[in-house]
Parts: structure tokens; C-alpha cells; sequence
């Protein structure tokens, strides 16, 4: 038997741990599941003779390590911060070892240690990052191959609620961590290309400089940037590229209305309001507010930010009851965002028959032959239900899918890697679409910035 | 004689120098200025006998140490962060030492070493801070010591163009450190207090949350929240005070244009533009803008910010030639904030002839005996010239009588302090009357911000 030893067992879990398991007869594998909390695990895994779970803290060194030690290959899907001492205990047993997360500095300094031990720390295989690597470069490789020059790459993500259980005025129910969509944006300007001319986002024109996208039989979404679309530009091969832009996909009219909490200041992370706990709801908004004796919440928000009497937004606030008076914060120290996330859980978590959708959209843009071309390319996955979700399933099956061809010596590169090399994003990519997890490509007029390039 | 050694002889050191000079056959001083730069003292000192200038690198330990060790106290009117290693040797050496800059944590340590050596390190005393310690809590203790209670503070400064030199259409010119002025209100949300409620600014709407103040014969300016108006709180004895309020003083109108600058990123410090060197004006405008091949610069920003035609704000940028595509940035690896202030001293640096304005407002609401009353004062300094100006004249000032005060022993108090007791302002800011920096006091009606109160 092949050990595949599993680390966290949180949300991403289920579809990962039911394709090993499937897999598990003819390939011969059996799965030891590591968590403080086995719970989920224990539900998917029922009574299979090719799984165990264990109870792992991997604050606990020797567990940790013995854990280790006994598997063939390690996956963590912890938290981002926590892979580290799991990868060093896999330089010192020599285990290859795979992860959905973006490559810390700390990991990318293990890259001589694991190819010196002929290792494959194969990081980045979820969806976002993940699956936007491997689509990106499927279609990039064969412009490419087939003497295309890259001129546009615009790329874009996003977890959204799927269109049966979209429900409320925002079209956004949290499908993953919500404090990361609480502060998503923040920590400097958007940088992208357009054009061949770098532009800049500050954070607090962030979410009123979106652009609006089609999928065909889903309507229309909205995107905005990303902190840095040139992370990976160099790696995609794009050094020369004219327009490089990566953003979040939400549907429309999100951003603007989420523009009223960057506007007010309700998503800062990095200072406690005072006695946030003695706040209601209604309390926090008017901290960001004028003092006034007589004047209302509503209405000094309305005129701070200019909101007409017939504006859609304002329903959206109200909405999410945040003028409520009774309704108490009562988190002690809170910060801002961490209110507000407050706020937007109670509105905003996914009912036990909500079901979530994960949309991807590709631009690329290329010159043959002194003319200029453009391929969309779309991904619309939706969940099945709470447990196997959409997310679970975009990010869970590519790492389940390169953990077994690992094992299998069917990928050969070693050291700190990320999957935007043909060997792992082939099989994969092809394997997905029988999933389900399908790119629908289109030839569009090149569209660009600039009509008069047409 | 008594051997002063002022370290540092920069824009504040004129009247500074000026005064301990005609101090200085009276009170039987000798004072040595030291600096890398000389030039500027040499000019006020002439061939007078009580002082020379030394050539002083505060990098080289030798010299800083044999220079300090031979003086009696010790001036340093060096930037902030330079204080320390100064503050040290005055430690070592037992000498007394002035500042007019905020205690910094580690001045603050000092206090133990300093006490226990029967020292004082007087900081904080030039005008903001100093002065307005000094006029506060001359005003707070003689309300309280009249059994008054203290129900609103707010206090407000700023360093403007003499109403002479004001001939620009921002009513503004730098009359001190530029950088400051670019990057002011940065780092976290205002917060204060208003009637007893805490309130929060964030930097993206700091200068669209102005409020108006009225200076008989000076006319009207306006205000924007300090970061903190909490910090001296407790210092000053208002723990239960129900409005405390700090902020920063302009002309009317300035922070409404200057909020076009916050919106498009243009002040941010903590990122480089890509290729600033080549970069014009215009380039740089257009880098906070969407990519367009035809629609022109200045249309896409109206168009952003939502600029009416025949709005003054647009005449303030066109004023500053933001727009021309000729003059270069010419700054290497420069941040955004670099690049503006570069554009802003083309255009608000003084000329010869001008003459600067320190302005500064406090207000004073009180109870006693079950009524409410409100004290205002306020202070206008002009300057004479380009060296004697306002700001070195109400900065200088205060730092050499307390530097004088401390050597005849007319200051007792020991340790890290700043002007907040009656020894210390009472004497200073009488003698401060005598060069015409005098406050003006009037009762009003109590205004607060609630007039169901009134």
C-alpha cells in the first residue's frame, strides 16, 4: 500500500478525500486523515478499508514527525502559514509533499534542499491558484507553439453563490474565508499593464473601477483588480506582454455598494474601536459618521456619500441590518473589518440547501502573421452541496489528481514547484473535464483598449 | 560663561540664535552652533564674540561626544530621529538638553537615567508642539483652578502664506517640511471624541470631514481631524471630557482640492511608479486613470472624480501644470507621494520676498455652577522675511527661553518632560507676549455640538 498522508481536513477535504478514496483499490493507496477535529472526515470516509483518521496537532512535534515519517507522500491543506515545519519535517524524511497554497518565501527557500533530495513540493494546485495557472497556460503554451505573440492576458476568479441560491440583493453569500473578502484589496495599490502603460488602483477607488464580463447562460459579472496582476508574469512567460490584468470576479453592482464600507473606513483591520463590545450594530456605523443630536444614521450616511433617495445600493445596506439599534456587536477589542465581517456572516453564511458556483474567465490576446486574435476561455462550476461544494471540488480535485501522479512518477520535476509546466498541467487539466471542471473557449473579435489597433 | 551648544541649524534656528545672542553679555552666555552645514548661523552670528560655529558630523563620536562633554546644555534642533544618540551622551555627560520634537519612545526611556541624574530633557517646545501645550494648558488650569469643569477641547494649528504673499489659488505654500505636508493623515483612521461619542475618520475621507473656524481680521479658515486627538488626553487632566478634537488649519478650499490627489493615490509613499524617471506630469496623472488611446487626461479625470466644468477645484490642478506633457518627474525609483511633491514645491515654494503665517485656535467649553461656557483663542504670528519667519520665530522662540530658564534654575522639574506645567509656560509664555506672540481670548456662547444643550 501507498500512504497518502493527509493534513487538515477543513472545508477542501471532501472531494479531495473522495477521489483518493475511489481510487484507493486500483491504485493501491491508503489514506491516514490528520486533524485536531476528524469530524468531517470521519462522515466522508464511513467505514472504507483503505482510510484511517487520526487525531494530529501539529503544534506536537513528535506526532507530527511520526505522522510523517510513516506516509509515502504528504498533502497539507492547512492554513497557508502553518506548511512550513510540515515541509521541513518532509526534507528531513525525504517525503514529496503537495499544498493549494501560494508559495511563501519560506517554502521557496526549501526549493535546493528538496531537489538536492530529488523531492516535489508541488504548491499552488487549488483553483485560485490552481487551476487559473493551468488553464492559463494550456492556452498560452499553444498560441505559442503555434507562433502566436502574447499581446493581452487579462485573467480573473471568483467564489460566488450559485444562481438557484442567489437570494439577496448583494448576489454574495460567503463561500470561503470571509475575512479574506473583508479585507481583499487592501495593503497598497492595484498594479496591472494596460496598453504597455502601468496604471494604479489606490485602495479606495479599488472597487469603482470595475469592468464587466458575459458568460454565456450566466449572465453578467463584474471584476475588479487584483493587488499585483504582474505576479506572475515572468513565470507565464509574458515579459514583453502589452496588457496584464488579474481581478476578482462578483456580480454586478457588488462593488459598488461595497464601496461604501472602504468609503467609510469599516474594513480597516489595523486599529480596535473603542468598547466595540457595548455596540450595536447601528453604534459602529454612526462611529464613522458626524456627531449629531437630532440627525439620523441614515441620513448623514446618505449625505456623507452622496446616496439619491432611489439608489439600489441603500437597500443593500439595509439589507444587512446594520442600522439596527438592538442588535448588539459583542466582540470585545474588535477591530473594523472584523465588525463588519460580523455583520455580513449574519446575511451573508450559506443556508444548508444553499449551493455555491466558482467562475473563472481567461482573455488572451495575440498577433499572427500581423493580425491580432482573442480567445475567451470560461470555467462556471457549480456546488452539489454544502459538503461538496464547488470550491471543494475546483480546489481539492487538482491536488488529489498531482498527489497521485506523483506517486506514480508521472510528474518528474523536483524541488518548489507550481503547476505551469506541461507534464502536470496536461494530464490534469484533461482528467478535470471529466469532473466536469470544463474551459469553454471562444474566438472574439481582439478586443484590447484601443479600437484604433482594430 | 555658559556654554550652550546648539546642534543643528536649520530653517528654525534664526530667532533661536538671535535671541540667545542678545542674551548673551547679560546672562553671560557663549553659545557654539554645530552643524555640517554652517553657513546659515555663520550669516547670524557675524563677528558677534559670544559665538562660534564648529563643523559637526553627529555621525562621527568623537566630535559629538568632546562637543557635548565641554557644554553646559545642550540645543538639538536636528531631526527627530537624530535626537537619541545626543540624548545619550547628555546622559553620560550629565548635561541638560532641549527639543522642540515629540518625545519619542526612546527619549521617553531615557526618563529613569535622566532623573536619577538630576537632569531634564525638555521636548516639545516650539510651537506644534510647544506653544500649543503651553496656551492650552495655561487656559485648562486657570478654568479648573477657577472650579470650572471642562467639557470640550479642541485645538487646531497650521503653517500658512501671510495674507501679503497668498497669490496662489490653494492659499498655500510650504512654510516647512514638504514631505509632511504630502503624507499628512496617513498610517491609520482619525479618531476623536464628539460629545462623548468615539468617532473615526479614515484617511480616504479625512479631507471631506472639514469643519470652519473664523479669525477676527484674518478671515475664515478651515480644519481636518489629526490622527490621534486623543494622545494628550490624559496629560492635559481630560479623562471625562466629552469632546476632544485636534486637527490641522488651512485656507477654506484647500482640502477639497487635496482630496482629489488622496483619491487618486497620488499622496501614497509606500510604493515605486515604474520608470518615474521618464515619466512627465502628465504621465503620471494618467497612471491613476484608465487606459484610453483617444479620450484625453484631463476628460478621464473629471470624469473619475465626478469634476463639474465650472468647478474652482479644477483651476487649483491646472494651476500646479499636473497636465503638462513635457516637464518631466525626473525622479529614479520615486513613490508616488515623491513625484507630487515634487510637482506641488514647483509651484508652492516660496519666493524671495514671501512671508509666512502661523496660525493657531483653541476652544474651551466648561461647566460651572450648572451653566456652559465657551472661551476661544487664538494666535497669528506673521514672519518678517525668508529667515526670520513665523514658523522659526514661534518654533526658536520657546525652545531658547526654556533653554535659558533651565540654566538659571528658574525649571525645576527632572526628567523626560514637555511644557505641560506652570513653571515651565507660565514665565514663557509671557515673555513670548513681548515679541508679539500673544493669544487672543474671547467668550462666546457655548456652542458644543448638540444645541439641545444650549
Amino acid at each position: 500500500m501507498r500512504k497518502v498522508l493527509l493534513i487538515g481536513s477543513g472545508k477542501s477535504s471532501s472531494y479531495l478525500l473522495k477521489y483518493l478514496l475511489n481510487k484507493s483499490a486500483e491504485e493501491n493507496l491508503f489514506i491516514t486523515v490528520g486533524d485536531i477535529n476528524i469530524e468531517n472526515s470521519k462522515k466522508i470516509i464511513g467505514n472504507h478499508e483503505n482510510a484511517a483518521t487520526i487525531c494530529l496537532d501539529i503544534f506536537d512535534e513528535t506526532s507530527r514527525k511520526d505522522a510523517i515519517k510513516n506516509a509515502d507522500i504528504v498533502v497539507s491543506m492547512l492554513p497557508a502559514t502553518l506548511h512550513i515545519e510540515i515541509a521541513k519535517d518532509c526534507i528531513a524524511f525525504e517525503k514529496n509533499m503537495v499544498t493549494a497554497s501560494y508559495v511563501s518565501p519560506e517554502m521557496q527557500a526549501l526549493n535546493d534542499d528538496a531537489k538536492a533530495k530529488g523531492l516535489i513540493f508541488l504548491n499552488e494546485i487549488g483553483v485560485d491558484p490552481g487551476i487559473d495557472h493551468m488553464s492559463a497556460m494550456h492556452v498560452l503554451d499553444r498560441i505559442r507553439d503555434n507562433g502566436g505573440k502574447i499581446i493581452l492576458f487579462e485573467s480573473f476568479a471568483g467564489g460566488l453563490i450559485a444562481p438557484e441560491s442567489d437570494n439577496n440583493l448583494w448576489n454574495y453569500k460567503f463561500t470561503w474565508n470571509p475575512r479574506n473578502v473583508v479585507t481583499a484589496g487592501q495593503g497598497g495599490a492595484a498594479k496591472f499593464l494596460q496598453e504597455a502603460t502601468y496604471k494604479y488602483i489606490p485602495y479606495n477607488r479599488l472597487f469603482r473601477r470595475t469592468e464587466f464580463l458575459d458568460i454565456d447562460g450566466f449572465g453578467r459579472f463584474e471584476v475588479y483588480a487584483n493587488r499585483d496582476s504582474l505576479k506572475y508574469q515572468s513565470v507565464y512567460g509574458l515579459d514583453n506582454i502589452k496588457t496584464l490584468y488579474r481581478g476578482t470576479i462578483r456580480r454586478v453592482g457588488f462593488c459598488r455598494a461595497w464601496h461604501i464600507f472602504v468609503s467609510l473606513g469599516m474594513t480597516d483591520d489595523s486599529y480596535i474601536i473603542e468598547d466595540s463590545e457595548n455596540m450595536s450594530y447601528r453604534d459602529f456605523v454612526n462611529a464613522f459618521l458626524p456627531y449629531s443630536p437630532s440627525d439620523s444614521v441614515e441620513l448623514k450616511l446618505r449625505h456623507q456619500l452622496k446616496i439619491d433617495q432611489d439608489d439600489i445600493v441603500w437597500d443593500k445596506l439595509v439589507e444587512l441590518d446594520i442600522f439596527n439599534a438592538k442588535k448588539p456587536v459583542a466582540l470585545k477589542k474588535a477591530t473594523p473589518a472584523q465588525i463588519l465581517q460580523k455583520i455580513l456572516m449574519d446575511s451573508w453564511t450559506l443556508d444548508k440547501t444553499d449551493k455555491d458556483m466558482l467562475v473563472m474567465y481567461h482573455k488572451f490576446g495575440y498577433e499572427k502573421h500581423g493580425k491580432q486574435y482573442q480567445i475567451d476561455s470560461s470555467m462556471v462550476v457549480l456546488g452539489e452541496d454544502q459538503t461538496f461544494t464547488a470550491m471543494a471540488k475546483t480546489v481539492g480535485l487538482p491536488v488529489a489528481m498531482a498527489t497521485l501522479a506523483i506517486l506514480n512518477k508521472k510528474i518528474t520535476a523536483r524541488g518548489v514547484q507550481i503547476p505551469v509546466i506541461k507534464e502536470i498541467y496536461q494530464p490534469i487539466l484533461k482528467e478535470l473535464e471529466t469532473f466536469g471542471i470544463q474551459f469553454h473557449e471562444k474566438e472574439v473579435p481582439y478586443l484590447g483598449y484601443n479600437p484604433l489597433n482594430n
